[in-house]
């Protein structure tokens, strides 16, 4: 059986087919729920079908991989780190291909799409070094003959729950740092990537059964809101990392709560990105431009509104004109594209609500097209208007205009979300404010560079609206363990805290 | 006015009288909502009045509160750390008084009195030293001319809802280290302990006033739900830290969640001892004495479940029967005394609740007095039976039989919460499998000494249905700041992450 | 018996007399060396007498301390904090008296005497607090059933040699570490300073003895060479901290390395300002003058060389000179003040060998009077000549001109010294690049700062000739413990590492 | 040109030849020094030659060194992270051959020989991680609108000199770290292992070639004390890592002090297993044996005194005897070889040296053959005996008696050297004493595996004698960098620390 088009025959050399198996459960794959077909954005043609998760699979994955973590929590993390180390090499030599892959079903454009798979490669190296590094304390005790140690140890499973926008790199940071912590992963993808899925599955399957080890450590489902309950309400998961948008997540917090588990949210941001007096102008087009273009504007990152003072307004707007009239729209596979398609039909239909309540000052229709295609749009608006408080996943930008620096940062931080921002200036007292207690109120707090495009070194997430979550580099690691504060007593005698006498 | 008994009298040096304001709000004393009696529970007599705090007081509270957040998040935090340390000199000079009122209203014997209030000095000098410690980091980027900073500023205020239990330790925990970190405090202690809560805060506010600082800085207020319910809901408290049951602290949670604030939970706990065939049978008999009945087994941290291995069953039993039989009930303030009433007349009915379902080997009766005192209770019965995995507040104590490590292991791991466990044994595979990833599942995970008494320097706080967060040492701090992943672009050119090129 | 002088009288309050025994050994005073006379620098009269330590006062010291050192590595950490906590509330008591003392056997002015003391009692605070945190790690083990632990336990005994520029501070950042790491401390003070050596061990001592205990932990010598000698050759002594002159630093080094003891360094700094082009050349000129006069040129830190860029030369030297002129000298006690005498005679001719080579732009005499005045002067000098190369201890500042940046950076870096330097300017790139890889190589590197001033949160101390120690904040504290890493194996087989097989 | 012997055919995969040029110098190989053989201590005939480097091969190698040093470290830390990783790949592709030449040259078997590449590998990937981890700190300041960082910046370059005990993992130890840290790398192999040297630098100059990076970046030379001193000496070089015996190394260390700069030692060790009276005996003697006849005893973290508590000092010598019977000596290439020889004739002499002043229990005799093989040898001796004080590099074993734990430490602590230690023990009182700080004082200190066999996740080092360097794991990067205190003011104010008022 062959594909329905040429093109994608790459996608056999990632052990993908016309028909696939959506659920890697117990080392095996299957599929016994609904088969759905794969859809290229940029065409909203099939690109092939995948059988998703029933609940069965899912029980039946859960159960497996509630035994694998028995087995996964006692090797040592060095050794587990071994194993990301190999993840990261087999990605490595496959990462022409998938980043194909994301791009054509997801619909960013190339580099995006490698780039985005170059990030787990990232975070497997990262990983790796994590793993002689998941250091607990020894704490000084107040009390002779006794030692006190702060310990992390596994959780034992953690769900991880992601979203079309970044079909991949977010299952890395989760699953690269849950790995080496000892964790096994139970992973939901994106309902509308089910290829990527797959296709990222398989490579870590790979490595499972190389090294001899139960594939039920990474247990994979391809499938829709049933699974996702399922995890946030199954008590064998005591950590659900979930991104999306901070209304389901909402509601998987308040799911997972109930049963006193823990979440990790990565959940709407609503960025901006301020221009003061002094900026560098160009620099702080050309950020605008890949921060509120780049990925058609569907991350959680993509800056969504453009603070400008008052006296560098026009000029700043009329370049950032000049450059959004050269962006070329088209096949994100095709050399020179910077905006591809929105990811759905109805991503169309948010597009044009979004822009309702502005002037428009460039942009501002859909491209009568196969696929899903939108102009990049600049609106003027006021910062109290609706539509500017909530997120919108298309590359849309509303500009707003500001006197000075407190009133910039009170705009900043208006919204609910509080995910990303960035400033545009040379002062140190204008730099150093804003990431100071009086700044941004954001997870990422930018200078000089765009909203979008983080390291992994850091930690990445934000505040309010935005979950709270932490993911990938400095500590975020302890999020996927659990900590004890041991006290241990060597001595013969019996002190008590703080020398209270008892009997 | 004075004092009905003249034994009150003391209550004087700490500036409480038979009638007292119970707000603080703006740096004054007020209090327009209901007026009620403090009781000595170990008499049921009134000892003092209070009025508690309006819905109006709460508002104009608050509303100060958050303008003196604007000052306080100014100072540096080491010049805050040297409030923190008058506060605790403040302490320190009338450390005896306010041991003797904790005593007296909550009802706990004046040895752990006494211990509470040094344990929230021992806090203040920890936070001291903090306050010259709460580092963020410099991580190197990938990128040129970039400098990458992990930020931590302060969240603004800091809600605290504390209980009964330990009714200003648990505000001291909460307090130094958001004090520390820049936040102002909005306290509400336990309706049951106001004379407490308002003899802390004229410490602190005294301070605040000598060193020329708003006094709405710290906001304090008596009241019950309604204020509790206000702190939940409030916008303006980015994290509420609530010390109490599961099930409130839950809705709390839902609460807090839903306008997208941070909680922090130190809920119910159900902690186990495990005595090992090779335990210091002596050692652990003198500590489940004073785990499970110190305090009249009122902590959180209270051992519950005792779990003897078989072959010591009857030895360690037998020993504990005994020292049972010593322990001296009474007046709480009296030299001797071990075992003091139970806090409300309420927990006297809870109390025979709990010892339903199993057979009573020692106690199991309520003492007629005008005090709320209760028999020291032991409690032979199945894990497996429904008031085993519930918290009750009271000295009753369940006791356990099994047979290996892995069995233990699992009872103390069976039930809901995760706060403290503890195992009595001399052989490093027992210790370290204990501390490690197949041991317990708690917060707190002891050796060889009691479930309670923890030191500050460690993080304290549980798992599971106990809520998840962590107060007092370790990097607790971390929990009262919002991070900052801070990317500074120093240099004239654009590069991205992951090598992406755009445009 | 009385003082020479009244003004002398306050001397008794802090328990001097005009005899003073000069060493603190085994819990008593005695002194069976040399008598000398402590000298006020602003007069060269003597102040009071002193009896320094003999070989044999120092070995009777030393067998006590080493006893004691048994005794005291045996409390807990946050035990020995809270002594340390005592200590500093005891300094906090006599702060005025002492930091007189300070002004009067120094010379320097009585606002920087106070200031002194401060620092000492700022560091008890801190070290408070760190007597919790000296936090080992627990690091995963790639061996199943192993645990691998960084332990960090107490050297012993410290011994510190200080100079007399700062002749209590220095002991302070190194004892209050010292003493909560467990260590003993031994003090040999400056030969000049006596009278503050024997005062601030009076604390000390006092606290030790309320505490019941050995007097020995803190053992104290009056005393100049032969009994630097004897600490840095003795074995019982794992480190020496020495603050000092490089050349007399490298000589203990060689000793002390002899018989395989560590060292902790604190040499000579040639510190320079840089004035950048943009900078703000009010907060340039004021910072000058206090790095350059400030303790008449007799701090570590002082700023020896003032390097201005060509376009704001003139401009700044011009303020300078204004600002030079209005310099008050006198009495370092008398209000207003702001350049006290050198130290001793011996410093004015170092002043006048170290003026030889350039042009004198302002000052340049010494001043007739009883005490050591000289005038606070500038001199405009080549970057090459070989005065510029040493540091020299007085009110003297070499002025040099730059073009460039780099040019700046090189001659900061280009001489054998150190340990500080500053830059005034406020662009980002040249405040990253000099904090940055090709910025300044200095252990201190400020920015619109003086060089001197260091908080005590930061890590203090230089690089090159400067001997690379750290004291104070940061993890300065490890220096003056020992680490071990240890592998603990509670399991019953024996893997080895990196998979080798043996046997 | 072939080689020798057929069985050195292996050399060639690797690049090595019959001739071969010993330095490489600013990206070329060269060799103006003098011709030597490398010998092949199985039987002590030539495997092939080498040009060693001469004096002038050097200052060209550093010049070139010292200007790539100004392009390297300016590439981000991730970046070099990512060279390393590749280093790590290199030596991955060729762990057989390498492992097997190691084995060949320096004598040890070849399980050890793969196992030292192993160690290698592993580094690589530690150090990938730390590139995105070298974190400096964000400190609270005292002062308002004031930033306090602490910086890490790159020394330049590290000299490394290291032994032929571990002719290539020290080196991997010092290069992967200095290498990520942003420092270029000297490397002066042992003069009697030149092949290892060479090929280890053939898979570095692959790596830096393929990347189009200065091979200068990490300069290599064959040769002997010339090479050394000239290292020693340089003011290039600002750190000097040297491994090898307490004597040499201090004189590296004055040479070094002298030029202020700093020295990582890594000196002799005399390491003790302590067995006490509850050992499992059977794991002990396996211990044992891996410790003092592994690598023929020329670990620097070998066993050589074996402490026994006299309860089963019969019973373990017993044992032990019989298993030292087993010990096949021989060619270490040869499969079931456990003992190969010495490295040099010289150590055979030295070996008989060792065995005076004790009773032979076992052993004893050097063995006549072409190769340098001696007997693995038990020495009963006193404590007090001078060879007992002194490292010798040899399988000889000295066993001595002790009653106390107590006693045990006494012993363990008396000689000069602090590297390694071991004790035996299932009693928690007992390893807690010993890794506390009245235990042993070594930089490694196990409990119930041998002193050898380090895992790279902790430091490794030792302290007096040995020299208190640490590499690998925990923050032994931070000896390859430089640490900067900086302060940021980006107001307008000048506050002074301390609160000091000036002028």
């Amino acid at each position: 059986m062959s594909f329905a088009k040429k093109e994608y025959d790459f996608l056999k050399e990632i052990g993908l087919g016309p028909h696939n198996l959506g659920c890697y459960v117990n080392g095996a794959w299957k599929g016994s729920g609904p088969i759905v077909s794969s859809v290229n954005p940029a065409n909203n043609q099939a690109i092939a079908e995948v059988s998703e998760a029933s609940t069965q699979d899912y029980e039946e994955g859960m159960q497996a991989c509630f035994e694998a973590a028995k087995t996964w929590v006692q090797i040592p993390a060095p050794r587990r780190g071994e194993i990301v180390r190999k993840i990261g090499d087999a990605l490595r030599a496959e990462l022409q291909h998938l980043g194909r892959l994301v791009s054509l079903e997801m619909g960013k454009i190339l580099a995006e799409g490698i780039g985005e798979v170059q990030e787990i490669i990232d975070m497997c190296d990262f990983a790796v070094g994590l793993s002689r590094q998941l250091n607990g304390s020894v704490i000084p005790s107040e009390r002779p003959n006794h030692m006190m140690l702060e310990m992390w140890n596994p959780l034992g499973i953690v769900g991880v729950i992601t979203a079309f926008n970044f079909p991949c790199a977010v299952l890395g940071w989760n699953a690269c740092i849950a790995l080496v912590c000892g964790n096994c992963v139970v992973w939901k993808g994106a309902p509308t990537t089910p290829l990527i899925t797959i296709a990222m599955t398989r490579i870590v399957a790979g490595v499972l059964e190389k090294n001899n080890l139960p594939g039920a450590i990474f247990t994979s489902f391809c499938g829709g809101a049933e699974i996702g309950q399922a995890i946030a309400k199954d008590t064998r998961i005591p950590l659900v990392s979930f991104t999306g948008s901070s209304k389901v997540g909402l509601m998987v917090q308040n799911t997972v709560n109930e049963r006193f588990g823990k979440c990790l949210l990565e959940l709407s941001g609503n960025n901006a990105i301020i221009v003061m007096d002094d900026a560098d102008i160009q620099l702080a087009v050309r950020s605008v431009l890949f921060a509120a273009v780049g990925t058609a504007g569907q991350r959680c990152t993509t800056c969504r509104r453009l603070l400008l003072h008052e006296s560098i307004y026009q000029k700043v707007l009329d370049q950032l004109l000049e450059v959004y009239k050269q962006v070329k729209i088209g096949d994100p596979l095709q050399k020179g594209t910077l905006l591809g398609p929105l990811h759905t039909r109805a991503a169309r239909e948010n597009f044009e609500k979004g822009i309702e309540g502005g002037k428009i000052l460039t942009g501002g229709s859909v491209i009568e097209s196969e696929g899903n295609f939108v102009q990049p749009t600049i609106i003027e608006i006021s910062p109290n208007a609706d539509v500017v408080k909530e997120e919108l996943f298309a590359p849309v930008l509303y500009v707003l205009k500001f006197q000075t620096l407190k009133e910039a940062i009170e705009i900043n931080n208006s919204v609910p979300q509080g995910l990303s921002s960035s400033i545009f200036s040379r002062k140190p007292e204008v730099i150093f404010k804003w990431i100071g207690p009086q700044g941004s109120d954001c997870g990422i707090v930018n200078v000089n560079i765009p909203t979008n495009g983080a390291e992994i070194g850091g930690a990445f997430g934000g505040e309010k609206a935005t979950g709270g979550g932490r993911e990938a580099g400095s500590d975020s690691w302890k999020q996927y363990m659990r900590r004890s504060t041991c006290t241990i007593n060597y001595g013969n005698e019996l002190p008590l805290a703080q020398g209270i006498n008892f009997g």
